[in-house]
């Protein structure tokens, strides 16, 4: 397959005419050959139309064959084969097993999803048998079931070109919903993202899926994605990337005549919190772990260990140390864009000029387009008289914030906005502290971990990739993990329907073997 | 017990000194003693603060804890006995047995949610076990479950004064979740509000439960309830009102620092579609049992069936006869408030003089205050052409749109704006037609009924009231039923933690005796 800079829209490709952009090489900042051209209004205005016709046949189909669609995906990006992965590590700058692992992920995800199809839970059916002879009334026949929203928007993330863009997490969970999909092409990764959009269109036709079940389009303006988020059949977005960016697509959802939710994963520097008695046992091991998520792919983790806290002393200071010395060794590393490393560094210079701030410690220099990592401390009294010092530094940089005493740092993460994570390092002394803050962090954490970091987020079925506001738009939701589905579905109820007009999953005879839920009870498929 | 006229905030009862609001019989339009004085902002602070310091107490309550709080709640509130019964028919010019019909459906819902809480299924429990020994990479510990969104304000309605009201659903939805609840009393009902507001107060007293967990506030401005959304420590909103209202509170909350969710049931007019088959065989019998619905309540139900459609011929016309003649015995009632009485005559005076509007059949007369029934008819076409004949008017007025064909009905049904509920008529014969328009109503509303009429809203585990924008501001969530304690929920995941600092629902041995998934699957709590 060779990459021809084509929009998809339904079942055509062609070139954009609004304007042009081009895929960059990460590592050297050169252009890519060929140029893609920008969707226009017309364009955006038929994949529109298309997912809205796609709608009124995709969300019939049935829960194997959408499985079956999903997996079909999965298989199509792996006969993608090579040229996917090279594509995607020359754009990204991100090293090639980093690549082929999200790759794995990737088709991971859209499994996942054809088996929470073939599962049907995610239906929530439920029953309530009519109780014809009750007094002073009778019970009508009540059922009820989970029908997706309509078509949903996709917008592509830089830092996961394979598994938070085409065909990402919110992709495959809004198609496991039911629903078409709509991508805004990241502009980070345009070959990435029609190679991957081409594999999404091969499944769907040999799925016989709809026209309109999918689209891509390239955005050289911001109008496209802007116009995506406002146009009226759209009925949900997800969204991954910058605050402003995700703040801006929620005041046009929110402005339209009729507002639909965003689920937007914005910014969060998940907190840390390292306690007396995990510092005394092994700070220097905790170090080097710390400085092992920091520096992960480059730093660009939306779970990046942004801040450090903790109570003052020698275990904090051994931490500082074997931390900066760690960081010392380590290699600048390609960023995923030019704008990204450029904005990277602005944020360490701020910092590292800060009247109130400390440089603990730089990773290696690596010249232009590579980040180097960077380790800053305030005091926590500081850190509270100074709001900007809770902003995230995208990339591998981190803040430690020294706390006189448990106080102080409570006090901290009181201040703190909401986080997609926080996590903890203790030893079993420390259990009663950490059972005095864990309700502090639930409240401000969609996923809290002890003795670990929050790089590396598992996809399945426990995981919470959300958390309150601004961490994301939505903290009711998660974008990773079986449970995305439930973003895009809404409940629909069922009164005294003849068995032959009901959904299969709500007939009699339970005809898709489902768990339902007979007068508030859990019933299994075959009792 | 005695009417004060006071505010309630945590455990304090004081008359409020920012303005009056007074109780007004809806049968005369006569003011009741006491007045009941309007909050200040200090209070509102007052409520809010301690609503916030109530919520890290409240929320872990245990399940058991919090079903006796609600149970209690319900106690309370029948052991007002008489004085509330009266004093609600009062304000509100419901009849006696609605009011004691509703404040059973008011305690039946608290006590649904002691159920909900001790069948536990809420908290979606879900534990994916470790694996040290995968490879590449060892997989990590992850615990699931709900927690609750933070302290709720709640709107009272003016058309349910006890069921939609200070102690309705969305309180107990509310309370069920472990959020404490700040109410902003409907002005229509004050005194009815203060009593439920003592019941509730007195239960959470019984108790044992935090100060703060429950406020109630009057407002003789708009100030305060806007006020209440705006607060930094509320976090979800329920309203139950007038499309004006809720959108005001949607627009406040979205430019809030921190946007919350508003779950806002609006406006509906709950289209009605006869079939041919069914008119064939039972046009007289449908009039009546429509004109029935229409006219319950005074129309005062946001599931009144404010339009009809079907195709022309001699079966619809059979219908509207029929219709005008049972409307024509119907007494006018009193309606909820003067305010709402003139609302609806203007309605309808507005449909009567619409030139493209016939008037089919009128109700008797009643003079002031009371709501004269009313039934319309429109040709499709001309109904395409003015989208105000879509606006609710709130009352017992309904309008026919004759439609041409099969065709012509369906672009009427596609023209129609999100509603709470949509009814079919329909025999045997109709099966087929029926199978093609259902999908067409499930996109546009959140319960479809068969051979019935929306009025009449089942509290159980598969009702939906809710639906599409603008019926609701959120068409993901229902605002009656079990499924109600969704809208305050969000999940926290819990990463490798030990045994001990983890919450009952996810700890090993399932304390609580909670089904749970295990790596997706569900799994009973004895096995």
């Amino acid at each position: 397959m060779t990459i021809q800079g084509e929009l998809i829209i339904g079942h055509t490709l062609a070139k954009g005419t609004a304007g042009e952009i081009f895929g960059v090489e990460a590592a050297s900042g050169q252009r890519i050959e060929p140029a893609f051209g920008g969707a226009t209004k017309d364009d955006l205005e038929k994949a529109c139309r298309l997912a809205d016709e796609a709608f009124d046949t995709y969300r019939e189909t049935s829960l194997e064959d959408r499985a079956r669609f999903l997996e079909a995906i999965a298989d199509e990006i792996l006969a993608l084969g090579d040229e996917l992965v090279e594509r995607c590590c020359q754009e990204s700058g991100l090293p090639r097993p980093r690549v082929e692992g999200e790759r794995g992920r990737t088709m991971g995800q859209l499994r996942m999803f054809a088996g929470v199809l073939r599962d049907g839970g995610f239906l929530d059916a439920r029953v309530d048998p009519a109780m014809p002879e009750r007094q002073p009334l009778p019970r009508p026949d009540l059922r009820l079931r989970n029908v997706p929203l309509g078509p949903v928007a996709v917008f592509g993330a830089s830092n996961f070109p394979l598994a938070f863009s085409v065909a990402g997490g919110d992709t495959a969970s809004a198609l496991a919903a039911g629903c078409p999909v709509v991508v805004k092409a990241h502009s980070a990764h345009p070959g990435t993202s029609e190679l991957v959009g081409r594999a999404v269109l091969a499944a769907a036709q040999r799925c016989n899926m709809p026209e309109g079940v999918f689209s891509l389009l390239f955005d050289a303006s911001r109008q496209i994605g802007q116009g995506l988020v406002a146009d009226h059949r759209i009925k949900a977005v997800g969204f991954t990337g910058s605050r402003s960016g995700g703040t801006a697509l929620m005041q046009i959802a929110a402005a339209r005549p009729e507002p639909i939710p965003v689920y937007a994963e914005m910014s969060s520097i998940n907190p840390v919190i390292l306690f007396p008695g995990a510092l005394a046992a092994r700070a220097e091991a905790i170090a080097k772990g710390f400085v092992a998520s920091l520096t992960l792919g480059a730093g660009q983790f939306c779970t990046n260990p942004g801040l450090i806290l903790a109570v003052e002393g020698e275990g904090l200071k051994t931490f500082e140390a074997a931390a900066a010395k760690a960081l010392a060794e380590t290699s600048a590393a390609v960023m995923l864009t030019p704008g990204i490393c450029k904005s990277y560094a602005g944020g360490v210079a701020k910092l590292a000029g800060h009247a109130k701030v400390e440089t603990l410690g730089r990773g290696q220099e690596g010249g232009e387009l590579r980040g180097q990592s960077a380790l800053f401390a305030v005091s926590a009294e500081d850190f509270l008289s100074d709001a900007h010092l809770q902003e995230e530094v995208f990339g591998s940089s981190s803040l430690v914030v020294r706390c006189r005493d448990e106080a102080e740092l409570a006090k901290v993460i009181q201040g703190l906005e909401g986080q997609l994570t926080a996590a903890i390092h203790i030893a079993d002394s420390d259990h009663a502290a950490a059972r005095k803050l864990l309700p502090l962090l639930e409240k401000r954490a969609g996923r809290i971990l002890v003795n670990g970091f929050g790089t590396g987020v598992e996809v399945s079925h426990a995981m919470v990739h959300g958390g309150p506001y601004p961490s994301t738009a939505d903290g009711r939701s998660t974008s990773v993990g079986s449970k995305a589905i439930e973003r895009f579905l809404r409940p629909v109820s069922y009164q005294d329907l003849p068995d032959a007009l009901l959904p299969d999953a709500l007939k009699d005879a339970n005809p898709l073997k489902l768990w339902r839920r007979q007068d508030g009870k859990l019933v299994a498929p075959n009792s």
